[in-house]
Protein backbone atom coordinates (compact mmCIF):
# COMPACT_ATOMS: atom_id res chain seq x y z
CA UNK A 1 0.00 0.00 0.00
CA UNK A 2 1.12 3.44 -0.72
CA UNK A 3 -0.39 6.49 1.22
CA UNK A 4 -0.39 9.91 0.31
CA UNK A 5 0.71 11.10 3.50
CA UNK A 6 3.57 12.32 3.80
CA UNK A 7 5.40 11.59 6.75
CA UNK A 8 6.47 8.30 7.17
CA UNK A 9 9.08 7.49 10.04
CA UNK A 10 10.41 3.94 10.89
CA UNK A 11 10.29 3.58 14.53
CA UNK A 12 10.13 0.61 17.78
CA UNK A 13 6.98 1.05 20.04
CA UNK A 14 8.62 2.30 23.51
CA UNK A 15 5.01 2.56 25.87
CA UNK A 16 1.32 2.25 25.23
CA UNK A 17 -0.69 4.06 27.61
CA UNK A 18 -4.81 2.88 27.32
CA UNK A 19 -7.72 4.62 28.19
CA UNK A 20 -10.85 2.77 27.02
CA UNK A 21 -11.49 4.40 24.13
CA UNK A 22 -7.75 6.07 22.51
CA UNK A 23 -4.58 4.69 23.43
CA UNK A 24 -1.30 7.45 23.36
CA UNK A 25 1.62 5.02 21.70
CA UNK A 26 5.07 6.48 22.00
CA UNK A 27 7.87 5.34 19.49
CA UNK A 28 11.30 5.80 19.74
CA UNK A 29 11.78 7.34 16.06
CA UNK A 30 15.83 7.43 15.81
CA UNK A 31 16.09 8.20 19.48
CA UNK A 32 13.15 10.94 19.44
CA UNK A 33 9.86 10.26 21.21
CA UNK A 34 7.07 10.39 18.89
CA UNK A 35 3.71 10.01 20.50
CA UNK A 36 0.66 9.04 18.56
CA UNK A 37 -3.17 8.53 20.15
CA UNK A 38 -4.73 6.09 18.28
CA UNK A 39 -8.30 4.04 18.93
CA UNK A 40 -7.40 0.68 21.09
CA UNK A 41 -9.03 -0.65 18.65
CA UNK A 42 -6.18 -0.24 16.39
CA UNK A 43 -3.78 -1.26 18.76
CA UNK A 44 -5.32 -4.79 19.08
CA UNK A 45 -5.89 -5.32 15.61
CA UNK A 46 -1.87 -4.31 14.62
CA UNK A 47 -1.36 -6.22 17.40
CA UNK A 48 0.96 -3.51 18.83
CA UNK A 49 3.18 -4.03 22.35
CA UNK A 50 6.54 -2.35 23.07
CA UNK A 51 8.94 -3.85 21.21
CA UNK A 52 6.78 -3.94 17.91
CA UNK A 53 8.66 -2.52 14.92
CA UNK A 54 6.27 0.41 13.15
CA UNK A 55 5.91 3.45 10.52
CA UNK A 56 4.70 6.73 12.27
CA UNK A 57 2.63 8.21 9.55
CA UNK A 58 1.42 11.85 9.14
CA UNK A 59 -0.64 14.11 6.58
CA UNK A 60 1.10 16.89 5.64
CA UNK A 61 -1.57 19.08 6.69
CA UNK A 62 -1.28 18.47 10.26
CA UNK A 63 2.37 19.29 10.44
CA UNK A 64 3.18 22.94 12.00
CA UNK A 65 5.87 24.85 11.86
CA UNK A 66 7.81 26.72 14.40
CA UNK A 67 10.83 29.06 15.18
CA UNK A 68 12.69 30.59 17.61
CA UNK A 69 12.88 29.62 21.31
CA UNK B 1 5.89 29.15 24.90
CA UNK B 2 5.31 25.52 26.13
CA UNK B 3 2.53 23.85 23.66
CA UNK B 4 0.41 20.48 24.41
CA UNK B 5 1.04 19.05 21.00
CA UNK B 6 3.90 16.16 21.74
CA UNK B 7 5.52 15.90 18.77
CA UNK B 8 8.65 18.41 18.09
CA UNK B 9 11.45 17.57 15.60
CA UNK B 10 14.32 20.03 15.20
CA UNK B 11 14.73 20.55 11.75
CA UNK B 12 15.89 22.75 8.73
CA UNK B 13 13.61 23.92 5.59
CA UNK B 14 15.14 22.30 2.18
CA UNK B 15 12.37 23.53 0.12
CA UNK B 16 9.42 25.66 -0.40
CA UNK B 17 6.79 25.20 -2.69
CA UNK B 18 4.09 28.31 -3.08
CA UNK B 19 0.58 27.99 -3.85
CA UNK B 20 -1.08 30.88 -3.39
CA UNK B 21 -3.05 30.07 -0.12
CA UNK B 22 -1.16 27.10 0.87
CA UNK B 23 2.73 26.44 0.89
CA UNK B 24 4.18 22.63 1.20
CA UNK B 25 7.03 22.90 3.06
CA UNK B 26 10.42 20.37 3.17
CA UNK B 27 12.01 19.85 6.32
CA UNK B 28 15.42 18.01 7.31
CA UNK B 29 15.00 16.37 10.54
CA UNK B 30 18.16 14.19 10.82
CA UNK B 31 18.45 13.12 6.76
CA UNK B 32 14.58 12.46 6.92
CA UNK B 33 12.53 14.51 4.47
CA UNK B 34 9.48 15.87 6.25
CA UNK B 35 6.84 18.35 4.93
CA UNK B 36 4.24 20.51 6.38
CA UNK B 37 1.43 21.98 4.30
CA UNK B 38 1.07 25.75 6.19
CA UNK B 39 -0.56 28.84 5.16
CA UNK B 40 1.65 31.16 2.61
CA UNK B 41 1.05 33.84 5.01
CA UNK B 42 2.48 31.45 8.10
CA UNK B 43 5.53 31.06 5.36
CA UNK B 44 5.80 34.97 5.60
CA UNK B 45 5.35 35.81 9.27
CA UNK B 46 8.21 33.44 10.25
CA UNK B 47 10.27 34.13 7.32
CA UNK B 48 10.81 30.96 6.23
CA UNK B 49 13.26 29.74 3.70
CA UNK B 50 15.85 27.29 2.62
CA UNK B 51 18.17 27.10 5.15
CA UNK B 52 15.83 27.90 8.14
CA UNK B 53 16.30 26.38 11.33
CA UNK B 54 12.95 25.36 12.68
CA UNK B 55 10.96 22.91 14.64
CA UNK B 56 8.62 20.71 13.50
CA UNK B 57 4.91 20.34 15.60
CA UNK B 58 2.47 17.90 15.48
CA UNK B 59 -0.28 16.88 17.58
CA UNK B 60 -0.31 13.14 18.96
CA UNK B 61 -4.39 13.19 17.68
CA UNK B 62 -2.82 13.17 14.02
CA UNK B 63 0.10 10.71 14.00
CA UNK B 64 -1.30 7.47 12.85
CA UNK B 65 0.84 3.71 13.24
CA UNK B 66 1.25 1.54 10.33
CA UNK B 67 3.01 -2.19 9.98
CA UNK B 68 3.97 -4.32 7.46
CA UNK B 69 5.39 -3.36 4.58
CA UNK C 1 0.86 -2.10 5.12
CA UNK C 2 -2.26 -2.23 7.82
CA UNK C 3 -2.42 1.50 8.51
CA UNK C 4 -4.06 2.47 12.64
CA UNK C 5 -6.89 4.43 11.05
CA UNK C 6 -10.02 3.12 11.42
CA UNK C 7 -11.90 4.56 7.85
CA UNK C 8 -10.79 2.88 4.61
CA UNK C 9 -13.01 3.09 1.66
CA UNK C 10 -12.53 1.43 -1.70
CA UNK C 11 -13.19 4.18 -5.03
CA UNK C 12 -12.44 5.81 -8.03
CA UNK C 13 -11.14 8.87 -8.52
CA UNK C 14 -13.58 10.93 -10.35
CA UNK C 15 -11.82 14.30 -10.97
CA UNK C 16 -8.58 15.85 -9.46
CA UNK C 17 -8.55 19.57 -9.12
CA UNK C 18 -4.69 20.73 -8.67
CA UNK C 19 -3.30 23.80 -7.15
CA UNK C 20 0.34 24.58 -6.79
CA UNK C 21 0.70 22.91 -3.74
CA UNK C 22 -2.49 21.13 -3.08
CA UNK C 23 -4.56 19.43 -5.18
CA UNK C 24 -8.75 18.39 -4.09
CA UNK C 25 -9.15 14.91 -5.32
CA UNK C 26 -12.88 13.67 -5.64
CA UNK C 27 -13.53 10.51 -5.23
CA UNK C 28 -16.78 7.96 -6.13
CA UNK C 29 -17.26 5.39 -3.06
CA UNK C 30 -20.34 3.86 -3.80
CA UNK C 31 -21.79 6.29 -5.87
CA UNK C 32 -21.53 9.22 -3.04
CA UNK C 33 -18.58 11.82 -4.15
CA UNK C 34 -15.95 12.28 -1.40
CA UNK C 35 -13.16 14.49 -1.73
CA UNK C 36 -9.02 14.63 -0.20
CA UNK C 37 -7.07 17.40 0.17
CA UNK C 38 -3.41 16.17 -0.75
CA UNK C 39 -0.47 17.44 -1.50
CA UNK C 40 0.19 17.53 -5.33
CA UNK C 41 3.54 15.55 -4.93
CA UNK C 42 1.49 12.83 -3.59
CA UNK C 43 -0.68 12.80 -6.57
CA UNK C 44 2.08 12.15 -8.79
CA UNK C 45 3.98 9.94 -6.56
CA UNK C 46 0.49 8.04 -6.57
CA UNK C 47 0.11 8.50 -10.07
CA UNK C 48 -3.46 9.52 -9.69
CA UNK C 49 -5.80 10.55 -12.57
CA UNK C 50 -9.33 10.35 -13.44
CA UNK C 51 -10.55 6.21 -13.45
CA UNK C 52 -7.37 5.39 -10.81
CA UNK C 53 -8.87 3.04 -8.10
CA UNK C 54 -7.90 3.84 -4.37
CA UNK C 55 -8.69 3.55 -0.97
CA UNK C 56 -10.13 6.71 0.81
CA UNK C 57 -8.45 6.74 4.38
CA UNK C 58 -9.48 8.91 7.45
CA UNK C 59 -8.13 8.74 11.02
CA UNK C 60 -10.99 7.85 13.41
CA UNK C 61 -9.89 11.19 15.51
CA UNK C 62 -10.71 13.35 12.51
CA UNK C 63 -14.40 11.88 12.11
CA UNK C 64 -17.27 14.01 13.25
CA UNK C 65 -20.96 13.04 14.14
CA UNK C 66 -23.86 15.04 13.21
CA UNK C 67 -27.24 14.80 13.53
CA UNK C 68 -30.86 16.57 12.54
CA UNK C 69 -31.29 18.63 9.54
CA UNK D 1 -26.40 24.57 8.55
CA UNK D 2 -24.66 24.26 5.40
CA UNK D 3 -20.81 23.60 6.66
CA UNK D 4 -18.00 23.60 4.46
CA UNK D 5 -16.66 19.96 5.00
CA UNK D 6 -17.03 18.36 1.42
CA UNK D 7 -17.64 14.83 2.91
CA UNK D 8 -21.27 14.24 4.77
CA UNK D 9 -22.10 10.33 4.45
CA UNK D 10 -25.84 9.19 6.27
CA UNK D 11 -25.58 6.10 8.92
CA UNK D 12 -26.60 4.52 11.47
CA UNK D 13 -24.88 4.22 14.82
CA UNK D 14 -23.89 0.25 16.04
CA UNK D 15 -21.88 0.73 18.63
CA UNK D 16 -20.55 3.37 21.12
CA UNK D 17 -17.08 2.93 23.00
CA UNK D 18 -17.10 4.88 25.77
CA UNK D 19 -13.98 6.40 27.70
CA UNK D 20 -13.80 9.29 30.84
CA UNK D 21 -13.30 11.93 28.34
CA UNK D 22 -13.36 10.34 24.71
CA UNK D 23 -16.01 7.91 23.05
CA UNK D 24 -15.58 5.76 20.25
CA UNK D 25 -19.03 5.92 17.86
CA UNK D 26 -19.14 3.05 15.20
CA UNK D 27 -21.50 4.23 12.03
CA UNK D 28 -23.13 1.67 9.65
CA UNK D 29 -22.93 3.67 6.52
CA UNK D 30 -24.16 1.65 3.46
CA UNK D 31 -22.80 -1.85 5.03
CA UNK D 32 -19.63 -0.15 5.75
CA UNK D 33 -18.41 0.18 9.23
CA UNK D 34 -16.78 3.93 9.93
CA UNK D 35 -15.65 4.84 13.54
CA UNK D 36 -15.76 8.75 14.43
CA UNK D 37 -13.48 9.46 17.61
CA UNK D 38 -15.52 12.24 19.33
CA UNK D 39 -15.76 13.66 22.91
CA UNK D 40 -18.58 12.18 25.44
CA UNK D 41 -20.01 15.34 26.16
CA UNK D 42 -20.72 15.23 22.00
CA UNK D 43 -22.31 12.15 22.71
CA UNK D 44 -24.47 13.10 25.53
CA UNK D 45 -25.43 16.42 23.59
CA UNK D 46 -26.04 15.01 20.72
CA UNK D 47 -27.90 12.22 22.30
CA UNK D 48 -26.68 9.35 20.73
CA UNK D 49 -27.48 5.51 21.13
CA UNK D 50 -26.93 2.45 19.00
CA UNK D 51 -30.04 2.67 15.60
CA UNK D 52 -29.58 6.94 16.07
CA UNK D 53 -29.65 7.76 12.22
CA UNK D 54 -26.92 10.41 12.24
CA UNK D 55 -24.06 12.54 9.66
CA UNK D 56 -20.64 11.23 9.52
CA UNK D 57 -18.80 14.21 8.43
CA UNK D 58 -15.19 14.97 7.63
CA UNK D 59 -13.24 17.97 6.93
CA UNK D 60 -11.28 17.12 2.80
CA UNK D 61 -7.84 17.89 4.23
CA UNK D 62 -8.07 15.07 6.67
CA UNK D 63 -8.68 12.53 4.06
CA UNK D 64 -6.05 10.56 2.74
CA UNK D 65 -5.83 8.19 -0.47
CA UNK D 66 -3.82 5.03 -0.98
CA UNK D 67 -3.10 2.75 -3.52
CA UNK D 68 -2.16 -0.77 -4.10
CA UNK D 69 -3.09 -3.26 -1.35
CA UNK E 1 -27.92 20.22 12.21
CA UNK E 2 -26.48 19.44 15.82
CA UNK E 3 -22.30 18.76 15.37
CA UNK E 4 -20.33 17.02 17.36
CA UNK E 5 -17.96 19.38 17.19
CA UNK E 6 -17.14 21.46 20.34
CA UNK E 7 -16.29 24.39 19.19
CA UNK E 8 -18.20 27.09 17.29
CA UNK E 9 -17.87 30.81 16.89
CA UNK E 10 -20.01 33.58 15.63
CA UNK E 11 -18.32 35.51 13.07
CA UNK E 12 -17.58 37.69 10.02
CA UNK E 13 -16.00 36.79 6.45
CA UNK E 14 -13.21 39.76 6.51
CA UNK E 15 -10.76 38.25 3.53
CA UNK E 16 -10.57 35.26 1.06
CA UNK E 17 -7.61 34.36 -0.21
CA UNK E 18 -8.03 32.21 -3.10
CA UNK E 19 -5.74 29.32 -4.83
CA UNK E 20 -6.81 26.83 -7.30
CA UNK E 21 -7.28 24.26 -4.89
CA UNK E 22 -7.82 25.99 -1.15
CA UNK E 23 -8.78 29.16 0.16
CA UNK E 24 -8.37 31.37 3.17
CA UNK E 25 -10.82 32.52 4.82
CA UNK E 26 -10.16 34.91 7.38
CA UNK E 27 -12.79 35.52 9.94
CA UNK E 28 -13.34 38.33 12.77
CA UNK E 29 -14.69 36.87 15.39
CA UNK E 30 -15.70 39.28 18.47
CA UNK E 31 -12.58 41.57 16.78
CA UNK E 32 -9.66 38.29 16.88
CA UNK E 33 -8.90 37.24 13.57
CA UNK E 34 -9.62 33.17 13.13
CA UNK E 35 -8.07 31.45 9.61
CA UNK E 36 -10.22 28.75 7.67
CA UNK E 37 -8.26 26.90 5.15
CA UNK E 38 -11.18 25.10 3.30
CA UNK E 39 -11.62 24.03 -0.50
CA UNK E 40 -12.36 26.68 -2.91
CA UNK E 41 -15.32 24.30 -3.63
CA UNK E 42 -16.53 25.17 -0.10
CA UNK E 43 -16.27 28.70 -0.54
CA UNK E 44 -18.36 28.99 -3.63
CA UNK E 45 -20.89 26.48 -2.43
CA UNK E 46 -21.31 28.58 0.84
CA UNK E 47 -21.64 31.70 -1.21
CA UNK E 48 -19.23 32.91 1.42
CA UNK E 49 -17.37 36.52 0.60
CA UNK E 50 -16.63 39.68 2.81
CA UNK E 51 -18.74 40.54 5.18
CA UNK E 52 -20.66 36.83 4.98
CA UNK E 53 -21.62 36.20 8.72
CA UNK E 54 -20.58 32.75 9.76
CA UNK E 55 -19.82 30.35 12.20
CA UNK E 56 -16.15 28.86 12.80
CA UNK E 57 -16.40 25.31 13.81
CA UNK E 58 -13.46 22.90 15.00
CA UNK E 59 -13.52 19.73 16.39
CA UNK E 60 -12.12 19.43 19.65
CA UNK E 61 -8.92 17.11 18.77
CA UNK E 62 -7.87 19.26 16.85
CA UNK E 63 -7.33 21.73 19.69
CA UNK E 64 -4.10 22.35 21.42
CA UNK E 65 -3.10 24.41 24.42
CA UNK E 66 0.01 26.64 24.90
CA UNK E 67 1.04 28.15 28.10
CA UNK E 68 3.86 30.80 28.53
CA UNK E 69 5.08 33.35 26.39
CA UNK F 1 8.47 30.64 19.82
CA UNK F 2 6.46 31.67 17.02
CA UNK F 3 4.27 28.57 15.09
CA UNK F 4 2.53 28.54 12.12
CA UNK F 5 -0.73 27.58 13.25
CA UNK F 6 -2.55 30.90 12.18
CA UNK F 7 -4.92 30.80 15.14
CA UNK F 8 -4.17 31.75 18.81
CA UNK F 9 -6.42 32.65 21.48
CA UNK F 10 -5.90 33.83 25.20
CA UNK F 11 -8.64 32.27 27.88
CA UNK F 12 -8.58 30.58 30.96
CA UNK F 13 -9.19 26.75 31.86
CA UNK F 14 -12.78 26.40 33.45
CA UNK F 15 -12.69 22.32 34.09
CA UNK F 16 -10.91 19.27 32.67
CA UNK F 17 -12.28 15.89 32.17
CA UNK F 18 -9.12 13.59 32.81
CA UNK F 19 -9.64 10.04 31.38
CA UNK F 20 -6.58 7.47 31.32
CA UNK F 21 -5.36 8.79 27.96
CA UNK F 22 -6.60 11.80 26.79
CA UNK F 23 -8.10 14.69 29.10
CA UNK F 24 -10.90 17.24 27.86
CA UNK F 25 -9.68 20.60 28.25
CA UNK F 26 -12.36 23.22 28.58
CA UNK F 27 -11.00 26.84 28.26
CA UNK F 28 -12.69 30.09 28.80
CA UNK F 29 -12.19 32.39 25.90
CA UNK F 30 -13.86 35.60 26.42
CA UNK F 31 -16.72 34.80 28.09
CA UNK F 32 -17.42 31.79 24.93
CA UNK F 33 -16.25 27.86 26.08
CA UNK F 34 -13.82 26.12 23.77
CA UNK F 35 -12.43 22.39 24.22
CA UNK F 36 -9.65 20.96 23.47
CA UNK F 37 -8.48 17.18 23.76
CA UNK F 38 -5.37 16.62 24.66
CA UNK F 39 -3.16 13.65 26.12
CA UNK F 40 -3.10 13.63 29.81
CA UNK F 41 0.64 13.72 29.20
CA UNK F 42 0.41 16.98 28.33
CA UNK F 43 -2.35 18.39 30.71
CA UNK F 44 0.75 17.29 33.45
CA UNK F 45 3.56 18.67 31.60
CA UNK F 46 1.69 21.96 31.35
CA UNK F 47 0.99 21.78 34.84
CA UNK F 48 -2.95 22.92 33.92
CA UNK F 49 -5.80 23.02 36.15
CA UNK F 50 -8.89 25.27 37.28
CA UNK F 51 -7.44 28.93 36.44
CA UNK F 52 -4.59 28.50 34.36
CA UNK F 53 -4.15 31.03 32.27
CA UNK F 54 -3.57 29.79 28.20
CA UNK F 55 -3.25 30.11 24.60
CA UNK F 56 -5.22 28.09 23.06
CA UNK F 57 -4.19 27.16 19.43
CA UNK F 58 -5.62 25.72 15.80
CA UNK F 59 -4.02 24.94 12.78
CA UNK F 60 -6.07 26.68 10.07
CA UNK F 61 -6.61 23.48 8.18
CA UNK F 62 -8.76 22.52 10.54
CA UNK F 63 -10.98 25.13 11.07
CA UNK F 64 -14.04 25.09 8.86
CA UNK F 65 -16.72 27.26 8.25
CA UNK F 66 -20.83 26.73 8.64
CA UNK F 67 -23.51 29.11 7.31
CA UNK F 68 -27.06 29.08 8.36
CA UNK F 69 -29.38 27.61 11.25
Amino acid sequence: MKISARNQLRGTVQEITRGEAIANVAVDVAGQRLVASITVEAVEELGLSEGSEVMVVIKASDVMIATGE
